[in-house]
């Protein structure tokens, strides 16, 4: 094994790519860069342009992600200290599903056509294709399609499909030109090793394909008629299948190929080097946090929550995000779950709910108003404030699959204040959590383990409270930059320094266990605000009064 | 009739006591002056004493209202710019229930006990008397006292019998040594006309006196055996009557006296000039709207609202606080309601849960808080913030009579703003409105004209959506002094210058009619709101997540 050697991780994320240097023996973390794109999220108006977005448009730049290669990766390496030769593969994460038109040779469309929207990359929160999407569910629902019930009964407005749909039916000459329909997960190994892969784990979740196939042409044509070969535009076959005509669909851990000439020289990396498999940043997560394992959930916490967790059962989790055949490791089950929103939820209560007295009284005591509330909240009984919230202020993809709901909060009195607001926020979406890890309980898929990684691991208050309203002890993922460095890990696995993800997450990944355990008392006082919990996910869950709500809303902003 | 001279006003209330110098012939408000109390609400510990109080107490001192008289009423005159000479009554009014213990020459005990806190008058808002209240209802519930329908099936810890019952059980010393237990409304008139008297209205919505009597010995007994005989330190007998050893119960506009020496070296007035009965604030609000009339129910808006509606029939409303034979105008069933909080939950808001960024382009703009989240809000088409609340913030008193309740928003999205929040308060409070109207309509008691007084009417868009909101043309009364205003005619009455309550009101109260009527538009879009309040009201009114939620709450605090 080359395990002196280094790895490189690179994720790109919504804002910025990060690359990070990562030694192949112990997973050691010896540097890293960040690259903030330039064009951030493109909202209003294309770049450069008078040519304005409708509502709910979101979309990225692909010159963004090659900077990164360029600029991210040989600081990370600089950071590091060491020579670029003793490099050995390089590993790549994205956000998904980010999706883009692209050329047979995997030019983006909209380096030729900058000023038509739909040739530009449409980010994963691009949530303008809701009527395709609604219109798919229906459509699969009515003919009984076997893959729908993968995806907890739902597919998407930000996956493939319905994305695709929108751009065949409101720009068909973009449609028409679009050779390949890919993931950027893909797109940026096709970039690094200059030769097109799909992988299993963006196909499974954001492509539909399941049991070895996409959904037919039959529906697809029902659906529209232009729709019919959409497929043809993606990956065919079965995993290692080079299939005429099409692309060999990539198992996770494989070797994409290796690293071209011109990739060589934007990242100064040496020529040759593996190139893994392009996966998603959540998927890639659970390498790094060495929970790779049947049961392992690994909860990736940060503006929305995404759970991961492989199992060696098949089962129809409701209100799943999917299910998908190898799609965290090879050989397992890879299952998902999500809260649309959970940092967002406190950020926009922050912003928008806290005076001055209390914003002042943080600036005086040298915190954050989030430290600052925290530290009134954490001095509370569990209960003392008096309040339940429904977490559905993004509304709520697990286990409902409903987006239009909306939050709910009760039980404020005029002697309600910011901290008990804030810290039934935090213990709404631990309920919300625990409502997932129940479902997926009692579907039949166990959960052993509730592994945290991302941002809000650095509140410990909060992960108390998740703690103590799961009933179970937490596990901590050891790294800050989980998702790059699950990327650096597939990458020695595709170099050949290891035999699978599980033996190099076994050496190279971080993970605390039990590094919170729950307070019986405060658990058991959670049992009884959960309940309450329960019956207002039970009333609401419906949609009847929030969706009347969002109905009346809408038309009153039209 | 004496239309060339003028009466004096005083209204007393929680900080501070008001005196107006009216004109008679025409209700001109000529001069006023207010006094603050100078031991305001007393809460924490007795005044120059080391003596605390329990959580919920609420005192106020006697020595303040009598201040009131010896400082407000000559600056008033002075004011006014007449001679004291032409002044030839005075009215007064009290927030009730307010009650002290005296002797029987009506010295306050707290003047010979300062140090013990049962000798003091207790405030309306004292509700350290909730467990006394829960007994009394909960006995008078299991006897099936005819009376208790009459104060929408329960009373409150606020009124007399359940004070004094904390008095009685907690010191029982000093409900001894009260020979007298005395509404403040009715103190004062024996300070102005140095003899007692007992006003009909007080006696009728405070003190449970109902078909001519109080509740029996019997009923009293069962409480605590020393509680039997406490009606001896009422009035008794009926309107009018004198009884052995009682104290004649006194019908409103009518003179309970002539002011005393003493009282005319205190106020500067003659000494001889009529004193009026005892009244209630809101009650007497009525008189001052011009709205003494059958079915014209006044609205007094304020930090917390007060429904007051004459009425010539008879029903038992659900959730009322109370109706009384003569209680407004002789002659008619006097019916009151009441919303617990509604300023009050504008205030909160603005306290607790705006940013600093609003604050300060409330300043820039010279605006209050209040007054640029209005100016947001009012941009907005009925709905366009997508959320419902129930303004039980500070429980719900009409129609569920439920103090235990609490708050509850629905429909917040990570866009709610808080101009979008405090919309939604001012909607809430409008939709209780509406569901008070409603009740008393269903019950068989016409609600004819919706009458508005009180601070609140200066938000001209809190009066929009109020006329929105039900659906009705809102009239409003003509000074913002509507108590004192409304003394001054009852003084005006007793004093012989006119007939009755209704004929001085005609001339000397002051309302417009129809000040703010619906839009026929947006009054249908509250509708649809309103119908989704209603579903909220029917599933949270029957407390069983909210009073677990209170539970709970009291158990972690304690």
């Amino acid at each position: 094994m080359n395990v002196n050697k280094y790895v490189v991780g690179v994720d790109f994320g919504t804002l910025s790519g990060r690359a990070v240097v990562v030694r192949v023996a112990d997973g050691a973390e010896l540097g890293s860069a960040v690259h903030e794109y330039a064009h951030g999220v493109i909202e209003r108006a294309l770049p450069g342009s008078e040519v304005r977005l409708g509502p709910d448009w979101a979309l990225q730049s692909p010159q963004d992600w090659i900077d990164v290669l360029r600029l991210a990766v040989p600081q990370a390496v600089a950071a590091a200290g060491i020579a670029p030769e003793e490099v050995i593969g390089i590993g790549t994460d994205f956000t998904a599903c980010t999706v883009l038109p692209a050329t047979a040779d995997g030019t983006p469309l909209c380096f030729e056509t900058p000023s038509r929207p739909h040739a530009w990359p449409k980010l994963w929160k691009h949530h303008a294709a809701q009527p395709h999407a609604d219109r798919i569910n229906e459509l699969a629902a009515r003919r009984g399609e076997t893959w729908l019930p993968r995806y907890g009964g739902k597919i998407s407005s930000e996956w493939e499909f319905a994305k695709a749909l929108q751009v065949l039916e409101e720009d068909p000459e973009v449609y028409a030109r679009a050779e390949r329909w890919i993931e950027a997960a893909d797109w940026i190994v096709w970039q690094l090793a200059g030769v097109e892969s799909r992988n299993i784990c963006t196909a499974g979740y954001k492509g539909i394909f399941q049991d070895g196939t996409y959904p037919s042409a039959d529906f697809l044509a029902e659906l529209n008629p232009g729709f019919a070969d959409f497929t043809s535009k993606l990956a065919t076959g079965r995993v290692g299948e080079h299939v005429a005509g099409g692309v060999r669909l990539a198992a996770l851990g494989a070797s994409a190929g290796t690293l071209s000439a011109r990739a060589a020289e934007w990242t100064g990396l040496p020529e040759g080097i593996a190139v893994a498999v392009g996966n998603v940043d959540a998927h890639v997560t659970a390498a790094a946090a060495d929970a790779v394992r049947p049961g392992q959930m690994v909860a990736i916490m940060g503006t929305s929550t995404c759970h991961i967790m492989p199992s060696d059962r098949l089962a129809e989790v409701p209100g799943m995000c999917g299910v998908v055949q190898d799609g965290i490791v090879p050989g397992l089950w890879g299952y998902e779950a999500g809260q649309s929103a959970v940092g967002d939820i406190f950020a926009w209560f922050v912003d928008s709910f806290v005076p001055a007295t209390y914003t002042e009284r943080a600036a005086e005591q040298g915190l954050s108003v989030h430290a600052y509330l925290t530290s009134l909240a954490e001095k509370q009984a569990v209960g003392e404030h008096g309040l339940v919230a429904l977490d559905w202020f993004g509304g709520n993809r697990s286990v409902l699959v409903d987006h239009n709901l909306s939050g709910v909060i009760i039980g404020q009195t005029l002697a309600t204040r910011p901290e008990d607001v804030y810290r039934t926020l935090i213990e709404s979406t631990a309920y919300g959590a625990r409502m997932i890890v129940e479902t997926f309980e009692k579907s039949g898929v166990p959960v052993e383990e509730f592994v945290v990684a991302g941002g809000l691991l650095k509140n410990p208050f909060l992960m108390q409270v998740y703690a103590d309203v799961l009933r179970r002890p937490l596990s901590v993922i050891g790294s800050d930059q989980g998702p790059a460095l699950g990327s650096a890990i597939h990458a020695a696995v595709a170099a050949g320094a290891y035999t699978d993800i599980e033996a190099a997450a076994a050496t190279m990944g971080k993970r605390t266990e039990a590094a919170y355990v729950p307070d019986a008392a405060r658990a058991d006082a959670y049992d009884r605000l959960y309940g309450e919990y329960r019956n207002l996910h039970d009333h609401f869950g419906d949609g009847k009064a929030l969706h009347k709500l969002r109905a009346i809303r809408n038309e009153a902003s039209a």
